[in-house]
This record gives C-alpha cells, sequence and structure tokens, in this order.
C-alpha cells in the first residue's frame, strides 16, 4: 500500500524554481500515480478535471498555479499584470470553494508587496509563501482534528460524504483529519462512508484513505444513510466544506444536504470540519454561493460506460448549501463553532 | 424504439400448456431482449437476480412460477403437496415485496378449491388465473393513473425514485402509470428521475420508458433531489411501493426515506402509487417489515468494473420505510387515501 503522505507539493528542481507535482485522484483506486504539473495552463486543467480537488487542496493548487504564471511570465515587461491575469484564469477553473480564490489571494498580497522586486526574487518570495500555505494546511487539519474527535463518542460509529480527506488537503484532512485524530484515541470507531454519485470521490478516495489506516468501513450508497439512522447505526455525521457564510450555511459536495436533512430528522449530531480559509467573510448566506454546475456526462457515465439511454439529459450541480439550522457545529482549527457564531473568527 | 407492451405474459404453446416470457430487465438500457422461462427453479432465479423486478411484475412472474411448478409435477403422486412446496420456493426469492406471496396465494387458492380435480384441468385453471392476474394488474395501473392524474397540478415537475413503471409491472406502470395518464391531459409535465443506485433502475429503466413515451425526463443522481426542491423545480414526488403496511408505512427501493424527508422539509408533496395487493393487511406497522439485503457486489461493481478498493466492505439494504407522517397520500385503484386510512380497503 502506498503511504500518502503529501497530495500536492512543490518540488523544486535545477532550474531554481520547480513545478507543483500532485497524486492524479481521477485514477484512484485503479492506479496511485503522482504527475508533475508545470505551466498554469496544466495547473488550470487539473483542477477544473478534478485531478486535484477537494477545497483546501484546490487552494494549495492555485497558489502554486500563481507561481507557475509567475516563471512563465519573469521575462514579460508587464510582468506584474500578466501575474495578475494568470490568476483570474487560474480562479475560474471552479467557483464554488473558496480557498481557490483565498489562496491565490494569498499570494497576490506577496507580489503586490514586493513590486519593487524583480521577478526571479519574487518567484522565490511565491514558492516560500506557496510552502508556507502547505505546512500550514497541514498543521490546520491536525488542530481541526484534535478538536474534533473531542465530539466523536466512544465506539462510534461515523457517517461522512465525499472526500475530505489527506488526498482534499495536503494530508491528513478535515472530517477525515477528525476521524484519523479519534481513532488515535479508540480503535473501536466505525466509518460509514457515502459513495457520492456522481463523481464517487466516497467510494474512490475516502475507502481507500481509510483502509490503508485500518479503520474500519463500510461503502454505502447515498440513498442509504437514512436507513442505518433509523436503525440506530450511525452516531454522528462529519463533513468538509467547500464555503461558509457568516451565518454558518455550508456548501458541501451534492448530496450532503440530504445527509443532513437526514441527521435532523432522527437527532444525529450534524458537524462541518473545515479551515477557517473555508469561510467567506463576504458572504452573509448561503444563497451567495454560486454552485458549480457540471458536465452530463459525470452522471450518465461510469468508468467510460454509459448508465443510461444515452438519449437522456441530465442537471448536474456540484455541491448544495445545508442551511445552518441542520448544522450541530463547525469544526476549525480555532475550535468548534456553532453555525450561528462562525462570524465571530473574523472579528 | 422498441414499444414496450407486456413486461411479463404467459405464452401458450403447442403442449398445450406454455411458459412465461419476459423483459431481460438487466440488459436494460443496453440491450432490449426477451427470455423465456420453463422451469420454477428458473423462475426462483429471474427473480432473485431481478431478470423480472417491480412488486407487481415479481407477483405474475410468482403466479406464473406456480404454473411451471404445477407442470413439473403433473405425474407426480404428490402433486399438491409437491405444487405448495415449489410455491414456497419461488416465495422465498425475495422478501421484501409482498405481492409475490399475494399472487402465489391466488393460485394456491386455485390449487386449494381444486383438489378433486387431476392435475392436467388444474393447470388450465392454474394458467386462466395467471392470465386474469395479467389482465388485472394492467386494469389496476390504468386506473391508479387515473386517480394519480388529478394530484399532479398542470405543468408540474414529478420526481420519482426507482422504477414503478411499466417494466415494474405487467405494463403501463404505478407512479410512472400516474405520471402517463397525467401526461395524457398536459404534455408540459416533466419528470425528474433518481439514478437509484445501487441498480440504477432509475437510471437504466425509468429514462428508458419515459423517454419513449416522449415525456420531459431529466436524470439526477440520488443525493440531488433536495437541491432541486429548495430551487423550486420539483412540484410533486411520487413512486411505488414494495409493501405497505396497515397503517401506511411504505416499503420502497432504497433511498426512497431520503426523498420523503427532502419533500417533508420542503413542503412538497409525497405519494405513493400502488395496487392493493401491495398493502399487507397482516402487518400494523413498518417495523413489522422484512428488508433484503442484497449482495456486497451490487453497490462495488457497475457494469462490471470496481468503483471502489475491492478490501472495502459494505452493507446492502435493497429497501427502506418511509413512516406515514412523511406521506402525503395513497394512490391506488380505489383512489387516493391518507396513509392512516389504508386500513379501510379493508374493512
Amino acid at each position: 500500500m502506498e503511504k500518502i503522505e503529501k497530495t500536492i507539493e512543490w518540488v523544486k528542481d535545477t532550474s531554481g524554481y520547480g513545478f507543483s507535482r500532485m497524486i492524479d485522484q481521477t485514477k484512484i483506486p485503479y492506479e496511485f500515480k503522482k504527475i508533475d504539473i508545470k505551466s498554469s495552463k496544466n495547473m488550470y486543467d487539473a483542477i477544473k478535471t478534478m485531478i486535484v480537488r477537494g477545497a483546501p487542496a484546490i487552494g494549495i493548487a492555485g497558489a502554486h498555479g500563481v507561481v507557475l504564471g509567475a516563471i512563465e511570465s519573469k521575462d514579460k515587461n508587464n510582468f506584474f499584470e500578466e501575474v495578475e491575469n494568470i490568476s483570474k484564469f487560474i480562479n475560474s477553473s471552479r467557483p464554488t470553494a473558496v480557498n481557490l480564490h483565498w489562496a491565490i489571494e494569498e499570494q497576490l498580497k506577496v507580489l503586490r508587496q514586493n513590486k519593487n522586486q524583480d521577478p526571479k526574487k519574487i518567484i522565490e518570495l511565491l514558492i516560500k509563501n506557496a510552502i508556507r500555505l502547505e505546512d500550514e494546511d497541514i498543521e490546520t487539519n491536525l488542530k481541526i482534528g484534535e478538536y474534533g474527535a473531542e465530539i466523536i463518542p466512544k465506539g462510534a460509529t461515523i457517517l461522512t460524504h465525499c472526500n475530505a480527506g489527506a488526498l482534499a488537503t495536503v494530508g491528513y484532512g478535515t472530517a477525515l483529519g477528525v476521524i484519523r485524530s479519534a481513532f488515535k484515541k479508540d480503535k473501536t470507531i466505525k466509518v460509514f462512508a457515502d459513495e457520492t454519485r456522481p463523481r464517487q470521490q466516497g467510494a474512490r478516495l475516502t475507502t481507500y484513505e481509510l483502509i490503508r489506516d485500518g479503520i474500519d468501513t463500510t461503502l454505502i450508497t447515498d440513498g442509504m444513510s437514512a436507513y442505518f439512522m433509523k436503525k440506530g447505526m450511525i452516531d454522528v455525521v462529519v463533513v468538509g466544506a467547500d464555503r461558509i457564510a457568516l451565518n454558518g450555511d455550508s456548501a458541501n459536495k451534492i448530496g450532503t444536504y440530504m445527509v443532513a436533512l437526514a441527521a435532523k430528522y432522527h437527532n444525529i449530531p450534524f458537524y462541518i470540519a473545515a479551515p477557517k480559509s473555508t469561510i467567506d467573510s463576504k458572504i452573509k448566506t448561503g444563497d451567495e454561493i454560486k454552485i458549480e454546475l457540471r458536465s452530463e456526462e459525470e452522471v450518465k457515465i461510469i468508468n467510460d460506460k454509459l448508465v443510461c439511454d444515452n438519449k437522456v439529459k441530465t442537471i448536474n450541480p456540484s455541491f448544495d448549501v445545508t442551511p445552518n439550522e441542520l448544522i450541530t457545529g463547525i469544526i476549525t482549527q480555532f475550535g468548534i463553532f456553532k453555525p450561528n457564531e462562525i462570524y465571530k473568527l473574523f472579528e
């Protein structure tokens, strides 16, 4: 079994700059393969096609994309303008996860604060900043895990949806970070993982990660969680998020909202685990979150084969918004907040 | 396009008896193929492997199975005992849908009421009774459709889960019968069809049927319906059922319960469409309904390819129970009943 260390990382090479190396998540569990991204255009494509996915991971991908854009533009007269434009381009690759926007902005701050430096020096600073963001991501997840483990009862079965694991971050994970930290203290916890159609991140990625950690994991389809809740087989739900509004409304992978509704009906606590960078302090409620619509093929084709009549149409929203009233708490690196108190992180 | 006429029917042949002919539903939408079932063992397998599926259709399959058992036993001294035993065997093929039990009992009544007749005559009577059940199934569905069409608002978008269509019955369908009858009066209605993992009956069968009827159909994955409800894009939910308790609690394909919870939260009417034969007058509540657990492979493998790590385990309940408080009405051939009044059909 391959040990997952860093899902995405900046690798230095003999040029003095380097490139972005990432696990190709479209290949898991069939193949474990890393690929090297050496241009901003390829980074845009890697994010858009979900070679790299997960809100925190695409944040880092965005930060790397800015470095690649800076390397590409280093000999141009309009270096600063070019990097800004490439940053906008990369930011347009996926609209919902705010971490992408956040990490690119973190890079642009470095760019803007060093307008008097030459491009070579700025690239060095951007690389340094990208590596700082990588390191902070892992530290953040460890803290989220530590806080989150407190809310996992002894011997609990935890339901999770999609993949908010090491693969969705630089390493360790947010929701799966909570599970990992709980498992360190209590080897009897169990996980139920939703398949998460259409892209099956739960089936493909979450079970892949958890099995390798030796955690007791059961794969279920997306329509099943309420059945197991009613049977008393699920004690707590922990999922990640892609964008959280100031009132605690949380966008996460499509299907999360239905899990939250089922949890509410069965009085099962429902937690979001996410870093502060997933909170969008510019929006008051989830109504302002733009939901990405992806291709019909994701619904109609699995492993290169149609699963329906070719003539049928589909709509493929990639995320939904769980309203704050369905959320028990939001687990961050600064502690656990009630959804309607998450705004305090910005005071 | 193949016109679906009868999903399952008894075909007479030169032997004077005949055999059961059915659409192989495991092949749709990839291939439209009918297969002939000529032994009770093959009928057991056809039901168990879901070559024929859908509560009313497997009822008819059960009735045909009794005929095949009688033909196989016609020269045996213990003819009556043999047919009873074969009936029990066929009845054990799937545990949740009560229609299977009901239709087999309808056949056994004929057997028991004609103990003085010779096997050849009894086989004739069983064939006649099976064909009566086939004809009644279509008539019943047309009546369900007529009553159900009344609750479909003009221009409505109807969500359905799994397949309660012509393919789940002898023809026309229960939930899809309601949609077909509504469409006769109003060509502007639309349908959203849940994929219905693990077996994808919504993606494979429901869209196949509705597209051929020219009804505007959108395929969505099982985690999406709450998203579209919140957006105001779904006006009413209509699904079938496999077993209904006297208090109106209704077992249907896994995932139905989550749709019902989402409908309740969004104040969207949620209807069950089913014949009286789906109501089990022997049970008071849904807690008494036995839920079939099917193979792990149905969750882990789609179109012969794994969708997860091979080492992961799964649990695969084939049905869930929607409690009566989430059901707006149950549409039967005798009218629409509130769930807590469905018992009146047996008074």
